[in-house]
């Protein structure tokens, strides 16, 4: 384990990193979809032309939301099993499964830590195709994998991920998404910015009413709850607050006891299979006093947000959509707070794990 | 989704229930190993006999952390990729991977949940074979499973599951470990008689040191992963306290940014590969101020407590008796703080999410 607990330098106002990175965004999709799409389509084909027997997964932090977001597509539009795997199987106890004719898929932005690289070589050693998802194609999991996909969202700066983690999402759907999703893929960039341009004037106001909370709790399910979850790390990254983020399954067997007048809960849902169930939570949760808000395109409604999510957006493409304004949220509540979210306390932006 | 939020009505001194139930534990051990001796040996033979090319965990809440316990086993000892399924991959999208030579494994204290009976009839109906762990064999997971394993837990009227989730545990050990670790099973009830009479009177200090902390993290890595968000689970569910709980290489790639004096650290360790780790930790945490707790044999100690689990346990098994001081602190926990940890608010001892 090295932790590099020096944050570079703020060379900008508290946040200007991580704002930037978040408003760059729709202009590194349509990167990734232009110059990136070649590529996108030949790894792809090579998928689809003879499936895997199953998909596994290995990623950490923010990465590892886009790979519980992958999990659902593999499952349901490629149909062979998907799961994520924990590194230390092979780190600590030196396991060796079996993995011919499994893909093994690593998520990273910087391609480094150590537990993802060994997990990589024990994989390919027992018979594993290995595919490596990364910002850096110089990077130790990129040289050891059989095939790398370049994410293309350019240096990111600020600790708290954010461009990385969407442009990590959007290759996962161009990679594993069927056709008619995929179909949907060019109009992410335009759609991106009209949620932007609504949701940042939109959030401030969310922030306000943040910004004393202690606890917060997200909630959403099914391809959404990458969103959930990876909306409570950024808020927990830059702004301290005791976030719990989970599949609104999983909340109601257990953490829902945590809910009540002082933690507000933020879901996100849209037009979709998973509307019904958030809003039996959202009127659970009134009923008990709790402070709800929805990130959606207005199918289910909290208390102070607009529709910030166009109508329309397959639920497979949505959470590449509803994760920007939470970003935004983080950035502000930490700015609130009096914190730079571009140097979280004891974060470093690579961190390595064994 | 049906949340039935009217807890049993107390008939006991809060908390007596559930001290009860984590005080039966090594009786109800016992008893898993000999009277469910030879059904837990029938299907170990099956499995390994003819092992799977893959399998799959569907669980939630307490029991999702068995699995998690039990995919470790699997790509360790059985040699094959395990992973845990979303149900609502089935639920939601009417997703069916290809699952031959499957083996999907339901673990569930009641067996009732219907997000787990969907996607075990869709395993059924894509080619799987079936099994399912559970306290209630005339229970719908039971009933369309190929195989049924009874904890042998017995009722369960506490809301926080704490006999039943020993029960998985140590019933997936039985079917998934290799012959080393199987060996050392039968002496596991007399040392969680040794442990439970260790911490009994040392658990109570530490629960005065968190009584008035708003939140808490737990960590350990590996196997006991497990039990770090078992422990957190505890404390959420019977104290509301806003415990984060995870693999401690999870913590550093992003949480750790909450560690702060205000907030404790309780770690799972003891002597095996994953002490370095957690020794590495506790250190840096102990470097920003930040009070540490370990519960383990001493390999690695924090402030309060001193060696509570036995030397000599392996990795594998640990588990099974390192939550037994984790389950006591919680208990302890809610009574400090006023609460009745036999019947949380807003939890129902089953819940049924879609």
């Amino acid at each position: 384990m090295t932790v590099e607990v020096t944050p570079p330098a703020p060379v900008d106002v508290p946040g200007a990193r991580m704002r930037r990175e978040i408003a760059e965004q729709p202009a590194k999709w349509h990167d990734a979809l232009t110059r990136g799409g070649d590529q996108l389509r030949a790894v792809r084909a090579r998928i689809w032309n003879r499936p895997p027997k199953a998909v596994l997964f290995v990623a950490r932090g923010t990465s590892d939301h886009a790979a519980l977001y992958a999990n659902y597509l593999v499952q349901t539009a490629l149909g062979v099993p998907a799961a994520s795997a924990s590194p230390s199987v092979v780190t600590l106890y030196g396991g060796a499964p079996d993995l011919r004719d499994v893909l093994v898929v690593a998520v990273s932005q910087s391609g480094g830590s150590p537990d993802l690289v060994a997990f990589l070589e024990m994989a390919r050693a027992q018979g594993a195709t290995t595919l490596t998802l990364t910002n850096d194609t110089d990077s130790a999991l990129a040289r050891i994998s059989d095939e790398t996909i370049d994410i293309l969202a350019g240096r990111e700066t600020a600790v708290a991920a954010t461009k990385s983690y969407t442009g990590e999402l959007l290759a996962l759907a161009a990679l594993f998404a069927g056709e008619e999703t995929l179909a949907q893929l060019p109009a992410l960039p335009e759609l991106g910015e009209k949620v932007l341009a609504v949701a940042t004037s939109r959030v401030e106001e969310l922030a306000a009413r943040y910004r004393y909370a202690d606890r917060i709790m997200t909630a959403a399910r099914g391809y959404s709850s990458a969103t959930a979850r990876e909306a409570a790390l950024k808020l927990v990254e830059t702004s301290y607050v005791s976030a719990h983020g989970m599949s609104s399954a999983d909340l109601l067997h257990g953490p829902v006891a945590l809910l009540d007048q002082s933690v507000p809960l933020l879901c996100f849902t849209s037009a979709g299979p998973d509307a019904r169930e958030i809003a039996q939570l959202v009127d659970l949760a009134g009923e008990r006093g709790v402070d709800v808000d929805v990130i959606g395109d207005g199918t289910v409604t909290g208390r102070t947000l607009p529709a910030v999510l166009p109508r329309d957006v397959s639920p497979e493409l949505r959470p590449v959509l509803e994760i920007l304004p939470a970003q935004l949220l983080a950035a502000e509540v930490a700015v609130a707070r009096g914190y730079d979210p571009d140097a979280p306390r004891g974060l470093s932006k690579v961190t390595r794990t064994y």
